[in-house]
């Protein structure tokens, strides 16, 4: 006999995991859909050469690769942002531009696994592929709000910045080599502490330079503070640009939810423009739980065109492992499910009938499939997490019962059954 | 420069067919969820040995397997059936039994790709793992029946049958050899033909057995006809279970939909019960949509409990293709976005308050995300499929226009202009 078990690294969604995951993925879905973001999906797997392009950076380790049978050297896709940069380069002509898309999906990674970190996660992201634009940029940091409102997860805060604010502000230290390096290592810093990250930079900044980007980053002036102190620092262009964007924010007040913060790089080396990280209030230590940023050549490697976009990318199991933690109304076990206790096969049509109605108003509701000892059933519906448990009496009429509370009513018609789990319902 | 494309075999999925697909998975799992159905999720890939079992089949030869980074022998799914074995054998005790569960996901066969089948493609299953029952049976049955009114396709036949059947008949004509074969070939017919299949069967019987068995298979009589020839040739036990379930199709009134079928076989081996196949009345050619069966031994190669249970499972792509054929309600571009045309900077603001009240109305919207001329905003509009384009004049009032009948209003609120929406959304 073999062992049932999966490869280290990869997991399993247990019942309740998987339907909050799947409500979430729905949420986000429709939230994209009313801004006019359209699903697309592309193949788990693609050609090696084009998920690892010029080659040889980190990533490659990390990326499966596989021949199949035609010989063909394919990998699995190790995230979602190379596939559309595939996409728009091969369809192009077919695609509305400005071409809005929102993709969920998985990606593998051959990391080591860590606690929270595994072989194989969700990614979903959505992107606005049109050239540059104020309205454009603030639709993202919008959508990034509309996204969380709906999610019910709206105390967030959206730190926004813009890639050229740190070269600018090295630029008048008179730095302005080693300025990715230092980008990449203030990047870092909430992962390995501020002082790690002041010993970092003293190997490319002298010591007064560090506390003056420090004291930057660290600040906690508002928004329009921090930016008053860079004009003249940054080009006339960049400074409007975010200005125009925090007067937006401003407008709608909402400047306690998306602010300027100087601190904020992206790791990543293809982002030029805007970029931002989102905080939940309530939990910080999460880290970003959505992130992305303005980029210019995203498809530079398949095509002379140069694909101009925005996009935001949501970390899915990260949010999910927090509003568990916040144990926020959106998460616990579906609460109105309904177990109707199976005592007799005599009346299946009863059931079946009852089960239809109780469908027809939305409630999750299920025979038990065989006749056998009720405690039995009892016992399978606490297991399995269903709150309520109808025994019949005939067509007419029966006792619901609610398990955690142990109440129980005689129930005579469909609605004095609605509203005991009405009652009942926000108790699991 | 690199070439933009995708291995053979497999595919893009477009905004538009995405959103059809999406909106149909969310239909299935809604509706499974209701049943009782809870969804899980496993890992795309497993450790090979898993997948492969004993190995040596036609389905090895199609596995896509590699080695990762630890040198373990990974392959990626080729089914959910699999994987639901090795899930249920490894979290057993955690599980609730009766246990139901939902899976929709991506599997991946080196098939030759052939015009509608591809290398990577959805499955979409439910499951009941619980010791076999008339309800449980109907239970299944009566899912595909909800599942296929809730995505609008209600013109559908559900053929039935039992794994006994054939072999009952054949042993009153005496035959007890490839009894097996001789089932996969009846399975085929739809296939190769009547003719090729007749001409097949007589390896395995005489002209006189083939002809008993191809008038049995193609019989037009009713299920409770057909039932009756067969009293006395199938065991009294599984005489009386099939008899029970078509009594409860009869009480449903749902007989046109539900029939006994003795030519429905399935292949795959590991059936033992009640099996059926879901065809479209309006769509017949275009095969089973919807199929399954009870199995006993589901997980014996992973664990000494016996897995007894029933499942479906929903060709999805072949369902999409179908329906889009019938040009079903549910298909055509969604019907009722909206473009906000972009025609100055200066009231960004007033553009946004008007997305969010259409939005809060449900309606998906959109701005042109840069200033350009008006032409080409409504080039781009058609081209995305969004029917309806606004002007906004002032925060109060603007023009909308409905492309496609080029009809157009002036409007002074919110409310006159969801009312001109609903007025044309249906005409795309």
């Amino acid at each position: 006999m073999l062992e049932a078990r999966i490869p280290k690294g990869f997991r399993d969604s247990m019942p309740d995991d998987e339907f909050h995951r799947q409500n979430m993925i729905e949420t986000i879905r429709k939230a994209c859909f009313l801004m006019g973001y359209m699903p697309i999906d592309t193949p788990m797997v693609e050609y090696s050469e084009i998920l690892l392009g010029k080659g040889g950076g980190e990533t490659d380790k990390q990326v499966y690769s596989f021949t199949d049978p035609g010989g063909r050297d394919l990998s699995l896709r190790y995230d979602l942002t190379v596939p559309l940069a595939r996409f728009v380069a091969q369809h192009m002509h077919a695609l509305p531009i400005p071409f809005r898309r929102f993709h969920v999906g998985k990606v593998f990674r051959g990391e080591k696994p860590q606690k929270g970190r595994y072989r194989e996660f969700y990614q979903c992201d959505w992107d606005l592929i049109a050239e540059a634009s104020i309205p454009g940029d603030w639709e993202i940091l919008q959508s990034v709000w509309f996204i969380f409102q709906r999610l019910q997860v709206p105390d967030i805060r959206i730190h926004v910045s813009h890639r050229s604010v740190l070269p600018s502000v090295l630029q008048t230290l008179g730095v302005t080599e080693n300025v990715a390096e230092i980008m990449r290592t203030i990047d870092k810093r909430a992962k390995i502490g501020t002082d790690n990250c002041a010993e970092q930079l003293t190997q490319y900044l002298a010591e007064d330079a560090v506390d003056t980007m420090l004291r930057l980053i660290g600040s906690t002036a508002s928004s329009n503070e921090l930016l008053h102190q860079l004009e003249g620092i940054l080009s006339q262009e960049h400074y409007d640009h975010i200005s125009s964007i925090f007067s937006m924010v401003e407008d709608q007040a909402i400047s306690e939810h998306i602010v300027f913060d100087p601190g904020i790089t992206r790791g990543l080396d293809y982002y030029t423009g805007v970029v931002f990280e989102t905080f939940l209030n309530d939990f910080p230590q999460l880290g970003s739980v959505c992130s992305g940023g303005r980029y210019d050549k995203l498809a530079a490697l398949y095509s002379k065109h140069s694909i101009s976009g925005i996009g935001a990318s949501i970390g899915l199991d990260r949010l999910l492992a927090g509003t568990a933690e916040l144990s926020s109304q959106s998460l616990g076990r579906p609460s109105k499910r309904v177990l109707i206790c199976n005592e007799t096969h005599e009346d299946l049509m009863g059931y079946q009938s009852f089960l239809q109605q109780l469908r027809a108003h939305d409630i999750a509701s299920e025979l038990f499939p065989y006749d056998t000892q009720i405690k039995k059933q009892f016992t399978y519906a606490e297991k399995a997490g269903i709150s309520f448990v109808f025994r019949m009496k005939d067509k007419r009429h029966g006792i619901i019962k609610h398990l955690a509370s142990s109440a129980s009513e005689e129930i005579r018609d469909l609605q004095s059954l609605l509203s005991f789990l009405e009652r009942y319902a926000t108790t699991t």
